[in-house]
């Protein structure tokens, strides 16, 4: 079964065509031309060209080639919509928007303005759909076929949620959850729990998260969750609410489909219940990013990048024998702190033939990645090493 | 003296036309019209527009109100250059970028293609011009009038050059500098050593330098020095050889005029020469970004960015009174390491009326902005916190 998914893909290393395009998925730039095949939608018509998989409009994946440095720009970020989002003339004018606080002593709506004048903290994270990696799995599930390139390392700048909770009287007694609401449009006829974007995260988190209006330096974007967002550091991609229109402090979970039975992790064939783990923090990953393919000479730079989810990493390790040995790898550049990915290196003398390279991360309690992680419904969370590990050829 | 340059900035401030061309300076907002008038020559045209001062085709501002995040992007980072950038077509495919690395055991041509297969480093740095702060000076100076706008905060992607010598078999015996050479046009008929641009860094700088070839996770642009660029973390811009075509560990100092006579520090009309001190490692400095004309109400959120040159900061204060007295602020965000520049902020209850803020910031080996900044010739390395102080009005 392991070998479903993997055996197309070997078939498209067979002749020029299937090569162009298992380039343009893994990123090693002989793809181009098929990447560039399809435009870019236009409300993200500002990104990099070429670098995409382009699932559906709402779903973009960079390509694996692309993201091994540290802080990912804005315009090789991945893009992950579960609504259309909202148009400038739907958003108006950034600093205007408003956001109503609930659940706190002193319930107000703030504009975007307010929330710049209250308080400012920067803080680096991974944003990484739930979902990525799930084109490793062998089980057939619905959903974009992430391979890794659902996932970049970014810098958020916002106010605390912290603070604001702080400057209106602090939240009510028995919340539970920080419950985000986001502002995209709901279609006319549907039962709007079905499709609004509304999660609830255990209350504690909300000491890291932060409402965000700019993203690397640069005012958000309308595709990545503009004028605000919530950002909750360490958490799946789906707990950071798009468009924020509403941040309550409560003792029940959302009622809402996303949080009740989406994001939840089940056996295969089961359905989505409260009972169930839900996608809050995010495992420990890493995941190779050079080289992909094949490599000229004997001697290789094997790099990539590795995330601890909400802990400091502690060891990178890569084997170039499919697990069978491994070596420890050194981290490269800034520490970005505890939510965001590291950059790391290893230099290996390859001989000829085709070597299975794969990393291995290690947080400092000890959490480290499996060779093998478990189906799951959905397709959620796969950080296992061993389907993450790419095949070079040394010639 | 000291208002000679103050008074014109003021009186810009009287009358509509006057607030606009001092916003488009500050980066408020309210000049964004003339910043808007002169488009951006074409091989910067990929840059925000209205975000800079054009104070020549070569020669780019950051408007003040811009420069506010931890790292500064890549369409946000100030333009600076001694001779035109390369074009497209001389530089040339990036990874065929050769260097000739001379003054080592085993000097050797490499390409960018085989730097990139040596190893590989992150490291975020201050990227500043000497003459960033000109325009605070009393006395006349040739050269752009920068206020604090020639500078950002980036990370950079290379091979260690230290890992470069070392696989070259090591420095010569003897070598006393690492001298770099860029590789731009040198106009016909002119000596060379007038115009071209090659300094000698202190050996030891090598140890932290890297060849660039990435520029917060983009391919290095040729007009920031690509395809690769020799990095000196925590050097003033100039150092920083773009376009690099030679790197060479001498005996001597270059003989280039730009390390002779240029960059160097002297009192005011006297002429450059070698035995004065040249513009290395860059000055602990600070300045605010925000607010920078005028705040709507009395509580006001001061922001601004610091940095230690080679250092690691260890306090940041700011003063709403001119500095009478003074308050510690709060740094915000990743510490990218003592290269890089740091966020800070701290909240402020102003009456009615105007302001002079200033912020102060100290290294951990106690190194200091001083009150004035003594004049020196060309304008170079002002770090004083007076004349970076901004005067807000509070209605």
């Amino acid at each position: 079964m392991k070998e479903n998914l993997r055996i197309p893909r070997r078939h498209f290393l067979v002749g020029a065509a299937g090569t162009a395009y298992a380039g343009a998925l893994l990123g090693t730039g002989t793809g181009a031309a098929f990447a560039q095949d399809g435009d870019l939608p236009d409300y993200v018509a500002w990104k990099e060209p070429g670098a995409f998989i382009q699932h559906s409009a709402n779903t973009l994946e960079t390509m694996r080639g692309e993201i091994g440095s540290v802080v990912t720009p804005n315009d090789l970020l991945f893009v992950r919509n579960n609504l259309p989002s909202l148009t400038e003339e739907e958003a108006g004018e950034a600093d205007a928007w408003e956001v109503s606080v609930e659940g706190v002593a002193e319930p107000r709506a703030l504009t975007v303005a307010e929330l710049k004048a209250m308080d400012i903290e920067q803080v680096a994270s991974v944003l990484q759909c739930s979902g990525n990696g799930r084109g490793f799995f062998e089980h057939e599930t619905s959903g974009s076929q992430w391979l890794t390139g659902a996932a970049g390392n970014v810098i958020w700048t916002g106010v605390p949620v912290a603070s604001v909770v702080e400057a209106l009287g602090g939240a009510v007694d028995g919340a539970q959850w920080m419950t985000g609401t986001g502002g995209e449009n709901i279609p006319d006829g549907i039962d709007p729990l079905t499709v609004m974007v509304e999660r609830s995260v255990p209350i504690a988190s909300h000491q890291q998260a932060i409402l965000a209006w700019e993203l690397n330096g640069e005012p958000l974007p309308l595709a990545h969750g503009g004028p605000l967002r919530l950002v909750v550091p360490g958490y799946y991609g789906v707990n950071n609410i798009k468009h924020i229109k509403r941040l309550a402090f409560t003792e029940e979970e959302s009622q809402a489909n996303i949080q009740q039975s989406g994001y939840r992790v089940r056996e295969v064939g089961e359905s989505g219940a409260p009972d169930q783990p839900s996608m809050f923090d995010m495992s420990v990953k890493s995941w190779v990013t050079h080289p992909l393919m094949d490599a000229s000479t004997g001697r290789v730079l094997i790099s990539g990048v590795a995330l601890g989810g909400t802990e400091t990493l502690e060891r990178i390790e890569v084997s170039t024998d499919g697990g069978a040995s491994w070596s420890e790898a050194r981290f490269t550049g800034p520490d970005l702190g505890p939510f965001a990915w590291r950059s790391f290196v290893i230099a290996a003398d390859l001989s000829p033939g085709t070597h299975r390279i794969a990393s291995r991360a290690t947080t400092v309690s000890g959490a480290t990645q499996p060779e093998e992680f478990s189906a799951n419904h959905r397709g959620y969370g796969h950080n296992g090493w061993s389907d993450h590990g790419v095949d070079v050829t040394v010639s």
